[in-house]
């Protein structure tokens, strides 16, 4: 089985990063295959590079999707995820949609933990996107920098622990998910310092898109997840053309 | 792996169809365990029934649990399913839980079908419960006993996909929900018939239940997950005293 | 007329502490009849001791119920309370579901204390579940085993008056109700020092089921609260396997 | 006991209809004392004449409230509810708020049989004030004027009943409320063509503001709903001037 | 163009400063004509001064409303708006129906600032009617009685600033909203202290109108909102019984 | 005063059309600068064509948006509006959010008449990611292709007539908004026939954006809709790169 790690960030470093956890989390048989954005936001940090995004992750698919078994939108703002949804007949999931529902399986409310408050704004309104306000327990933020955190991520770890712990005693969290690409890797060093069970988006979308895989739901015909035919679009990539 | 399919009613052949249904479901090397409840309704289709059935899994998962790395409580109205995952330390899923976060997953919003008006009200209910109100784009009945329903599948067949696609050209539903333990093995079947995806909560658990055990989410120590203990309990079987 | 007041817990102290607040409530000429549960937890305090309770309470309103004009389910938990109301052909009324509904009559929006945060995470779920979450104005802890509060109840006053008066004036809350059967008698030993309305189940559910009994609503022969007829159960007490 | 029946329309007639039903639901012991607004609309039926309502009841409980153990503000609208509340100190109930409650009691959801389907868009907009729009199954109307209902009731008895099975049986409502003044007295002459419980406001309000008279919330002395001194009122009458 | 600025309070001297601000935030050529009401509260904060306050915006606005091109309810609480916009054939707008509107405009979620508590629950009531509680970051008090705003405003400023910047720092508020008429002028001198944009409804309720007017809907003749005709209404001023 | 009115669709015919509705909207002194995307959709129509429509619509402001006072993003599905929103100081409405907006202060609920039913899946996510979903009547279609729509509009009008006349009979809309670029111009031809408001979003855009430039909300410097400063973002366009 293939899967398309989609960074839709220009970050080739976080790639890395997510491919690393991806391969860990992956199942026998299952191959990662990463690719980075080739235009875009460095990291996606505000309304104006999500759009960008959206588009990059959009173009990106197009381009390197082919023969792939599913898609991975990695990124913590899911970028253009149900447009790729529509474009692909493979399962496509994001980082964080991913991380949301592997926490509604282990049940109850689930907290987030995000680097900025600002970040926190839109996460809420994902999850309301996503119809699942009324599980969110609450979002708080650690106040780091996400490249901060990812250049020395165990020196964050003790903000990051006290902020969790925060969810769970305040909020009454029954599972913490940590936000951002930059997260990847981290739950096992958290765990022990965090009485709820610790998710993150790339240790969870791999084996929920392996799942999808044998689950194989059909295309959709019909509906706004049909894919479109006959629409005229110019001045995008070719593969993405070729999409239309 | 070893999971445990629980079926909450009493009859052992819904158990039976829903274990082939989840053999073919399994990846390699994950072994299915069918157990059939001991005491309770034939098949649940009462409020009166539920609450015996909530009872009946929670005793059942007790008693036959222990070694399992994963459980499904095999029943669409999700018997106990709160307290079961309390209960165990390992992820526990429900087959109509299973089936709705699956088609969170493939994107948009849901239809259910369902084979009486009395179930659509409960599912109503469920769906409001897990949170997932609004991605649910309707519920409709076929109107057909379960127990026809199972007898004989294939004469339902026409009836089953007239109200699936009434859920996509009049509701706008994404994907097709079957709802009940008899519908195991009949989304192939109507696939051809439905433009979305038509989802059924077997074929759903499984491949779902593999990837929790793969994300492996700690067990809680804290909030209204984290197991009991030193509580006092009696009148209730060995298996469950035992985990107070 | 004549009130069923179910224990679903098998603590027939608890039982004997309601009836005495049951009786100071009802009107002349209402008889109160208090039953314990034969089996179960002595306190329900987690979700599988939930679970068990609801069938409990059922089995134990089949065996005592014949002849009577009401029931209340005695438990801050509503134990079983659809399937009950399911059951009977007269009013049946949870304790916090009285206790809400004359919160509501009250006017405005009230707050719940309860003894245990992990309480409050149920109670919310409940207040969700009867559609009243848009009236609760919070839930707050007294950070008291309900066992505790029942051996020395004056004790803990000043823990529920600080409580309560903290879900006035932070939460903004018009009225405040004590959850929990350990809490019958308690208001008027607050009044004095919380600027709004205590309530508590017991004191409200006697005489809303009262008015019930005048209302003499007409028993549903459709849809989910109807009688279930013809099915075929097993494994459970005589008097409640009578009822299929 | 005596119960105010406050109408605040000024048709003595409705007050009548209105008085015999709650008589009729009133326990021994407990007197109703009518009476009809001096000023405002024959028959509240736009938005125009519920503010002439609203503030018509808060005249009139003022000026005919004291020694009233209770007061039901006895219109459909519920004119001046939330004011009225906070001007007595004693238990205040509204004709719709009663119903909905005792549907609630009952269990499941409840639909709206309306006399007109700008009735019903107002109905609508109450429901979601007292925060029960999740309870709520559908409002339908039976096109009728409701002084021709009050002409002659029986007549209407069938589109009525017909109004009331597809409330059950296309909208899946656990019992029906005939909302409107002129319902008075109607259920007993429905139920046995409707197989869920029909309730109606005066038959509903009377019992439950027994109840509220023996449950005694104290009087708020902060908050919303607690009493208003040194106000500066003028132009109003003697009565309610006399209240700020 | 001419626009009534109908202030259904008493006190002359809000009015005198609202017309002041609401010239200066006029277009030219857009006249204003305020008027106070002859009855009612000198400032409503109750919720019996509010279902006066209704009558009597209803009634100041059918006296003067005749050959305005638009209406502004010139009060916190929009003073009986509904009823106001279905009797004028012209746009009617509410204080703070037009501040909220003007702030979903700007983007994000708003945060409110209130001179008491008590107004505070009132105006989340407000929000939730006018279907905006899912833009409402926070309310916060000032705890500052209105009239002693009103005397000295900028002495006040401190807190209000304070407040302010507690709903954008800790609620998220991506634009502030000053509630109650004493705030009309404030605005400018508290944004160089606020980061985000800080609004107050007469300086958005008078270009609002003034884009209503240009907008020119047509009056309904159906629904809701259509004149009333025929109806029986006594008891009330000349003007306001012509309107039937 | 200038507005920028940006057609993020490639359609020049389209971006015309709007013109001119946009100028017979506009007061004295306003001045419209229409602009069309230089890359994209013709017709934006599915959810792929979405994601290239708001990078569109973001870099035509970018490109284009430098001295005007106020900006309208042209196209019915508001491309890339909250984005646009944060890149610029000047106020920036959208043709739908205006025109629901406008909708909400004529009062009461709104029906939504759109070109085909995947339009409509798309508009409800809309009106919820604004919050209005409780004032949303219901969505109808009239099947027609908004390029047939657009070639003979008064042809169409028939079907207009009759879609939106059945939102005010039968899902009680107090107004009517017409979705689409292609129906500017519009509702004159069809408000005769149809008996509550017809709004659309060119004539309704056009007065707010003159309201809100007199409103002149401050710019926000905190929170999610502050101006990015110092991102590294590459392969955008020059005027798009400059605003990082």
């Amino acid at each position: 089985m293939l899967i398309l790690l989609a960074n839709p960030n220009t970050s080739a470093g976080i790639t890395d990063g997510m491919a690393k956890a991806a391969c860990a989390a992956a199942s026998p048989g299952t191959e990662i295959k990463p690719v980075t954005a080739g235009f875009g936001a460095k990291v996606i940090g505000s309304r104006m590079e999500m759009v960008i995004g959206d588009y990059a992750s959009l173009d990106l698919v197009a381009r390197e999707g082919a023969g792939c078994d599913a898609v991975i939108v990695a990124a913590a703002i899911d970028s253009g995820l149900r447009a790729v949804k529509q474009m692909m007949s493979c399962p496509v999931l994001g980082l964080t949609e991913a991380a949301l529902h592997a926490a509604c399986l282990v049940g109850g409310s689930f907290g987030l933990v995000v680097s900025s408050g600002r970040t926190g704004i839109v996460m809420r309104e994902m999850v309301a996107g996503y119809g699942l306000s009324s599980r969110l327990a609450g979002v708080r933020s650690v106040g780091i920098d996400p490249a901060a955190l990812y250049a020395e991520p165990e020196a964050a770890l003790d903000r990051l622990a006290t902020t969790a712990l925060a969810l769970v005693e305040h909020d009454g969290a029954d599972a913490v998910v940590l936000i951002g690409a930059v997260m990847a890797g981290l739950p096992p060093l958290l765990q022990t310092r965090v009485p709820v069970p610790v998710l993150e988006g790339v240790a969870c979308a791999v084996p929920l898109a392996e799942a999808m895989v044998r689950i194989a739901p059909a295309k959709a015909t019909a509906g706004s997840f049909a894919r479109p035919h006959g629409r005229e679009v110019s001045g995008v990539g070719d593969a993405l053309a070729a999409r239309f």
